[in-house]
């Protein structure tokens, strides 16, 4: 697809609906979570399932992270070919056709993949030794979100033991992620959440180790819970992607003293054209459910009180006002929140990179799409 | 990206997730609906936003479509390139660059659009003179839905007057989609939101008429109306899109007696993996909210009772199941049904399309991702 924008143009020639990044903001975000990561003396490998981008993930190598994960074989096999040398697929990787190309990948780079099955491993150690490859691989420890992982404790150093004894495989540590409290919007449930997690998590650290099994790596954690794993002495890694745009969910939970959460600045934003305004007090964006997920909720309008968005169609967006002097003009530009980053990201092939009103350049989403 | 599955590959390899048409269903949708509107006695141009895929509408124009509708620039410059020659985008179109982009195309083929504004009918004439083509451009009728349009009777006789005067438009009728009736459920009602948008459009008919202004298209209807606008009277032309597919959520509207519609058959999979399932009573699939739009409701598992898709997150669907003998195995793959299959085709690159349990094509989706 051809790109919205030209290098150089002011942001009001942009054309819609676009993906905008907001450099200033973005790069503040890179920068106070590699610090973070850096104060808390734990690894950071952001999680790039959130920008599919090989320039922005070699843009948070380069501030210090160890490299990034991702939960596709094809998106891996994109950061590569865009120049990233470490990538942990923090997924299971099933299917015959899947695990080859993830083995011949591990040619290129250091890959890393995450089981939850006996069965698995055999497959993965026979693809590894025929590729001449050797894989790094983690137990996905269920602590909580009941998704994929084994139960901690026996079931995880079953498959430890597994791991070390197969011929093309590393054991390399625990994936812990604990995605169910990501959006919890209370402080102290968020924490609980966590503290429940690090605990199970530590139980199994301690059996594997009593087994000679040592996690070189227990990695997790979330935009929503980094502060957490970061300061619980078991994590060595956090995988948080989200930081770096922030979206309209995550800016929903709660700090502390319940204020909103502002670790992190909004810097994406969907561009958008009203493109009918047929009456007064009607208004249509011609950015819809193509150009916005709305699984986690609607976008919000950026900067225009008593504006709202308040519904999606395919290609169509319904804007409502407060008031009766409120309104936008046919041909008005407005920025929107996505209400999720991540499949919103996936919408797209470019991002159009802005700073200071005009258009600084144009990152290809190189990952879009990478469903294999 | 690349393609899932390679041509001549039992279905059982090709990988996932992965968007399957199955052909022998898919064929008999196009067949049934083209034998609708000939019928009915009325032209067919159905909407090329549900496939995006120029050889899909080519297929149709076989069976006798006039051509295609669209929703965006970037959607008609796809499927022009594709090979179709009449293309109506049943939207307005509103911007500079996407203007300059639409009048060029018209030089290529047959190009109709819809408007909603007086300044927006100066803006595509004064591209249309600069590129040095014509334009056929309809007024978009609001008759209920209250997204896009102007009122029937004078508000669309001004427009009209003003593109029969403009020097490179040439008025061509209205657009009137009745969008909120789609999937009102129970019969009576879906047809009452019809008759409701007759009256108003055929009393815009005759005072356009009264005026001197013949309208050559009235055009509109969806998949879960277009027997009513087949039968109108009034309708010469029908953009349904969805038929040739359908999704979860059509399938729940009601026919006359009550009974579920089954006009048409699922033909559009999901084809996903059983990814993880490390405990009784849980799986999870390789499909989530980037496989399957969830906008209009989750997906539903083909043929498998007793086994629900209860949650999506980015890369991850949740199974559940009804009872303790009902279970599926890591690797085995399953069939989804879209709860919404335009925004569900956009996250694809490739229709892998299978005849008797094996590929016999793979279909770029040649406009996947053409937002402008």
């Amino acid at each position: 697809m051809r790109p919205p924008a030209d290098v150089g143009m002011p942001l009001e020639e942009v054309d819609t609906p676009a993906l905008i990044i907001e450099l200033d903001a973005f790069e503040a975000n890179l920068t106070r979570m590699a610090q973070a990561a850096k104060a808390a003396g734990v690894r950071l490998r952001p999680h790039a399932k959130t920008h599919k981008c090989a320039l922005i993930a070699l843009r948070q190598i380069a501030l210090g992270a160890v490299g990034v994960c991702c939960q596709k074989v094809s998106e891996a096999e994109a950061l590569v070919e865009g120049g990233v040398r470490d990538v942990l697929i923090s997924n299971e990787i099933v299917g015959e056709r899947k695990i080859a190309h993830l083995a011949a990948l591990a040619r290129e780079a250091t890959l890393a993949v995450c089981v939850d099955d006996a069965g698995n491993i055999a497959d993965l150690d026979g693809a590894a030794a025929r590729a001449g490859a050797t894989l790094d691989v983690l137990v996905e420890v269920d602590v909580g979100a009941h998704r994929c992982g084994v139960a901690p404790g026996r079931p995880a150093l079953d498959l430890a033991k597994r791991i070390d004894a197969a011929k093309a495989l590393r054991f390399a540590g625990l994936q812990v992620y604990e995605g169910s409290a990501q959006h919890i919007r209370d402080h102290g449930e968020r924490r609980a959440a966590i503290d429940a997690a690090v605990e199970a998590a530590g139980n199994t650290v301690t059996l594997l180790a009593e087994h000679g099994l040592a996690c070189r790596s227990v990695t997790g954690a979330g935009t929503g819970t980094f502060r957490f794993e970061a300061a619980s002495g078991l994590y060595n890694e956090l995988q948080a992607g989200s930081y770096i745009f922030m979206d309209a969910d995550y800016a929903k939970n709660r700090g502390e003293g319940g204020e909103l959460f502002d670790d992190f600045q909004h810097s994406l934003f969907v561009y958008t054209t009203v493109m009918s305004a047929p009456a007064p007090g009607r208004a249509v964006v011609d950015a819809g459910l193509k150009a916005s997920s709305v699984d986690s909720g609607l976008p919000t309008v950026h900067g225009m009180p008593g504006v709202t968005f308040t519904g999606a169609s395919d290609e169509h967006g319904k804007l409502e006002f407060d008031a009766a002097d409120i309104a936008v003009s046919l041909g008005d530009k407005l920025k929107l929140i996505p209400g999720h980053c991540d499949p919103t990201v996936n919408l797209y092939d470019w991002y159009v990179c802005v700073r200071d009103g005009r258009v600084q350049a144009l990152w290809p989403i190189v990952a879009r799409g990478a469903l294999l």
